[in-house]
């Protein structure tokens, strides 16, 4: 039994096609009219595959097939429909989509399975239009509470419960998901790991921690000019030194870790004035929890020497911290297992990205499925995989949730 | 006889009380109707001195003051009233309030001078609204043609010639300067080098050679999780290395020399995003210009290390450049046995900053008289020099002046 990736192809075609933006990317953010097409043409096919549809009370869609047994907990196989802006194709739609494509084949081939499937998508998984990221499957997982969730505002001020009713997503807290046999995940990669090892799949061993600050450097603005190196408080100089050796830092001590200053907005901002302040974030993220805080200790003295050194005034807040997971052993050795007897290769990695996966590992053994990025890239419009490792993959995740429903 | 510093402070309060900010900034960008509404007030007074107010075709405005001989070329002291936004109080204003004081006194002294007085106010030194910087004085001293300059559009597409027409100072080519005795610039230091040294006066000697470039580094925008460091293009890292040894180059190869990044911006610009492209400014100044050439190859050349070295794409482009200049020997003595004469202790310093008195050494000797910024700092509502100061300063400014003028 194999999915059927034109179909695939063609579900994501579609659903891509109704919010594609001018350069070829999709711009789907959370609850928006975009997402709303897109979870109205996902509904329909539910109900076209004979899926009992519900809704829950933060807009988290499940679509349900009953099995031999349903009083037992549900396999349960998802991702996202909501995009960054501009973002990719593939980002959380191909693990939606592949779920729907899992029940369509078991459809096509009228079997019946011992526990019943559910498919998910997850509500904001993104996070770019309301902040944080996870909070249909944080929810879910017990990180997050539906009221702080739902007065969660845009940056148009809109709040988050307002615009789950607007689009008419707006269901029943009896809805939520409580219990699983198992949650896997097909994603693509979004890093060049898989690319540079010309390896179709990926099977994810966990997830970084990821620790998020906000850096404020104060210094004193003067003239370009008229003012003389010695007697400068330069608040980007200051960024800049902290930059270049926090980097090294994280190197030097890890393999794994990554850091980045993604954001960063000096002011007064012009040419020919000294910068009196520079604002950074800084996205750290290991594997490793030991590794992880060793680093977070390093970072804040490179901060403190450097403005020590160059007379500024240092503020830092952190403003997420998520420790590391690791998924469940069970569905990794399925994985290994599945893949071996489809002669899919794969590679074991740690994703530095965060999913809702992470979220699940609260509820159910959970496992998930990478797909090689071509060039790694994603969350732009040339994010791109492969329709022959895109197929692999899907049929790694069939035959693994096919062998969990046993 | 001496300049009435109480009048002096109490015009000054005038002039800066129709366009104050609310932190105790001033802003009066050129052409502007603050701007305007300080032209009005300026000529009111000019024409209460007994003056011959005169505006050329660029708005440059322009107080005669009749000598015994009136077919000899005139004394000229001057400075602008446009200021930066949210600006301080002192910068520019001081010259032109300064000027209008000499001749105030002049007049309560009943003073005849062999050459006559002329005071300016020239339009648009800042550059602030309308680039480049230094525009009236700039078309007088040659340097700007006036069609160019009619062109010029600010932020919002407005013309300067329909602003110059707009706020009724657009006058006659014929009224421009086009020879002086001498031209005497009052103005404030903005820098910290005064205040350092406690002296109340600057004599400069000369202006800094400026060079100005646009850098744009491209790299590759990824996931900030799921990159690994061995694998990223980061325009940001690139950049950040960049200007801290740009500034290392600097210092190392002289003391006179200044390097600024005082503008940078990075694009996508998100917390979890690595950087794909980072566009900042250099500000590179040094009094001599065989530093100042190769300053700017040591800088090209770590541009061009860092990126390759970052993998990374390099663009630069120069978008300004003037060479340094003297100030006049007349001119500077005779500043230095006026200030012996007064009593006032001065300083030599070279200018970082640009000035009219740039555009004037085209036309006449030229000479400029610093006072003292308190912490050095201006552009900004901290902006300060004091009272004391001031006076000394402009008691030299008369002085010099009237010296010349015989």
């Amino acid at each position: 039994m194999k999915i059927n990736i034109k179909r695939l192809q063609s579900s994501m075609d579609a659903i891509n096609s109704i919010s594609i933006t001018p350069d070829g990317g999709v711009s789907r953010l959370a609850l928006s009219d975009a997402d709303k097409k897109a979870r109205d043409m996902l509904k329909q096919w539910m109900m076209e595959a004979g899926l009992d549809v519900r809704i829950d009370d933060v807009g988290n869609i499940y679509g349900f097939r009953s099995g031999l047994n349903n009083n037992s907990h549900p396999i349960c196989l998802g991702s996202h429909l909501d995009t960054q802006p501009n973002g990719g194709k593939f980002d959380g739609t191909l693990g939606v989509m592949g779920a729907l494509e899992v029940i369509r084949t078991l459809n096509d081939n009228k079997v019946q399975t011992q526990h019943p499937f559910k498919i998910i998508n997850w509500t904001n998984e993104e996070g770019a239009r309301f902040k944080p990221a996870l909070m249909g499957s944080g929810v879910i997982g017990g990180a997050f509470d539906e009221q702080w969730v739902y007065n969660i505002k845009d940056a148009d001020g809109k709040r988050f419960i307002d615009e789950l009713k607007r689009i008419g997503y707006f269901g029943q807290r009896a809805n939520r998901l409580t219990a699983a046999k198992a949650y896997l995940e097909l994603h693509i990669e979004q890093g060049p790991v898989l690319d540079k090892a010309d390896c179709p799949v990926g099977i994810v061993q966990g997830i970084s921690g990821s620790s998020w600050y906000k850096v404020t450097i104060k210094g004193t603005a003067n003239h370009a000019g008229a003012c003389p190196m010695t007697m400068r408080e330069d608040a980007l100089v200051s960024a800049a030194r902290a930059i270049v050796e926090i980097r090294e830092s994280a190197m030097s001590q890890s393999n794994s870790a990554v850091v980045t200053v993604g954001e960063i907005r000096v002011s007064p901002g012009t040419i020919n004035i000294i910068p009196e302040k520079a604002v950074f974030t800084i996205d750290l993220r290991c594997p490793d929890e030991k590794v992880l805080v060793r680093l977070e200790e390093d970072i804040m003295m490179i901060l403190k020497d450097t403005c020590r050194a160059e007379q500024t005034i240092l503020d830092v807040e952190r403003i997420w911290y998520s420790s590391p997971v690791t998924f469940s052993d069970g569905i990794v050795a399925e994985l290994e297992r599945s893949s071996k007897a489809l002669g899919v290769p794969t590679l074991k990695l740690i994703s530095g990205a965060n999913h809702d996966a992470k979220s699940m590992l609260q509820l159910a053994p959970t496992g998930m499925i990478f797909v090689k990025s071509i060039d790694g890239k994603s969350h732009c419009p040339e994010e791109l995989s492969k329709w022959d490792d895109i197929e692999a993959a899907a049929n790694l995740l069939l035959k693994a949730a096919l062998n969990l429903s046993e």
